[in-house]
């Protein structure tokens, strides 16, 4: 068990540092006008956190036979919508948070307008790289597919649909399957598009093969939501960046609020665990991909 | 004069009802959930407007012989980026605007919340038309093309980074070249890229033509932002729909302000005729780019 940790914090940070230092080329120079709007590009994007969107698009193309060189663009492209949605849902109109993984949020670091228009250009740089020349999944038509499924991840039937069902939610009590609907949404639609694009970029991928990672990215994605709500009771907020129980103090319905702790922690071992069944089909070219799902309900963070 | 103007007007307006077809088509039905959100890109996105953008693109299409409906899609894309810019601008952290066109605003309308979401799906879904299988601008290296055209007009080079030098504009001094270049990006960017991207889907276009048109779309969106700033001034409240003098109140410097009057409007019209020189190499299929820019100095909305 400790060396499969120590093996997968190594080729996880490995992953971190590598989507770190293409942000770090993409994004827009701080010194460079408007210099306010950049830096707070860059303090958004480049702030701490856990690039797990970009680590599944790298692990994916490890199971696939795609090289890291080749995923960069799509690996800070999904980082760059994760960090855009999180200034907007950050904002006072939104969740209203002034502490985001231990530091004040973008519009508290800066100001709401600031906020605003630097998530909208973190969002439309996203696009950008996946549409430029220079990027090394050459084939037009893949990029235009991986363009396609971003579109499709941070859309009204993707994230900002998943941010106005939980905006709509605050107050009311749901079932468990409209929880589920609003998490597939909201943060699944993303992390399974991670596992798609790495799928684009492919050459021969089989029909079942891209199944069976399209249901990996699924389920995956739900558990990862499951244990984030989990986390915002349970966690430690020395760890999590933020206090615990936020979203039961906003009147939030959540996972573990419907179904209870433990009905919680068994539904998201049992869907990480499906994650890595749809996996039976691969080799040990998944197994970061397996460790990935393994780990989830582990985290403390 | 008058036989010109009714025929501009109908073909401008055959212009505007298509791409209200095309944007009626496209964006979510408001039917379906998230209810609230899609009520509110639709009411941003349909509200009255002049389709200014959309024209472009049709116009500079019959100027190169590419039919309309390879532009539906590239037309309404740039109407949403309009619109979402309209909606995000309009926001108390921003402009903080009540009414638009004799409307109320979208948070106004809705709320902050839906109509910060609302923006960003505007946004994001006029990638997803251009990244659409089914468009008829076919070749993906060309909607590529349109994407990065796009992108660049939308993010911080273009359209976000001159709303950031706006804001931070407001109770200062500027030269007039700073105005320029606060309109260049915040208005203009999008106007000339309507232009390159009906440019994007004509085949074989020469490099001199391509240059004449992107030196048409540069003058006449820097052309159009300083007409923008007399209205704003001297307009009627009743056809322009917004109160007069808001940008004065809000210290936001114009070019009139600084040039005055006159010298505002000799510059506008200036800048619309190097527009139609720019087109001195091009025959009658470029007539509608011609009174595009005639009538742009003219215009009383």
């Amino acid at each position: 068990m400790s060396v499969q940790a120590a093996s997968a914090t190594s080729w996880q940070s490995h992953y971190r540092v590598r989507v770190e230092g293409v942000l770090e080329r993409i994004l827009p120079a701080w010194s460079a006008s408007p210099t306010r709007l950049h830096e707070a590009m860059r303090y958004a994007a480049l702030g701490p956190g856990k690039r797990v969107r970009p680590v599944l698009v790298y692990a994916t193309g490890a199971a696939l036979g795609v090289p890291p060189a080749v995923l960069d663009g799509p690996a800070a492209a999904v980082e760059l919508i994760h960090a855009y949605s999180l200034v907007h849902d950050d904002l006072p109109a939104m969740d209203d948070d002034d502490l985001r993984r231990g530091r004040a949020t973008t519009h508290r670091a800066f100001d709401e307008a600031t906020a605003i228009l630097a998530g909208d250009a973190l969002q439309v740089l996203a696009f950008e790289i996946l549409a430029e020349h220079g990027s090394l999944a050459a084939e037009p038509e893949r990029r235009l597919e991986m363009i396609r499924l971003l579109a499709q991840a941070s859309g009204t039937g993707g994230m900002a649909g998943g941010q106005a069902l939980d905006l709509a939610a605050v107050g009311r009590i749901l079932e468990r399957e409209q929880i589920e609907e609003m998490h597939a949404r909201k943060t699944g639609a993303l992390i399974r598009a991670s596992v798609m694009i790495a799928c684009a970029a492919a050459s021969a991928l089989s029909q079942p093969r891209k199944q069976a990672l399209d249901r990996y990215g699924t389920v995956v994605g739900l558990s990862f939501q499951i244990v984030d709500d989990l986390l915002d009771v349970l966690g430690d907020p020395a760890l999590t960046g933020k206090n615990s129980g936020a979203d039961a103090l906003r009147g939030k319905p959540t996972y573990p609020a419907i179904a209870g702790i433990a009905a919680a922690r068994r539904r998201a071992a049992e869907l990480a665990r499906s994650g890595i069944e749809a996996l039976a089909g691969f080799g040990p070219e998944a197994g970061q991909l397996r460790e990935f799902a393994a780990e989830l309900v582990e985290r403390s963070s």
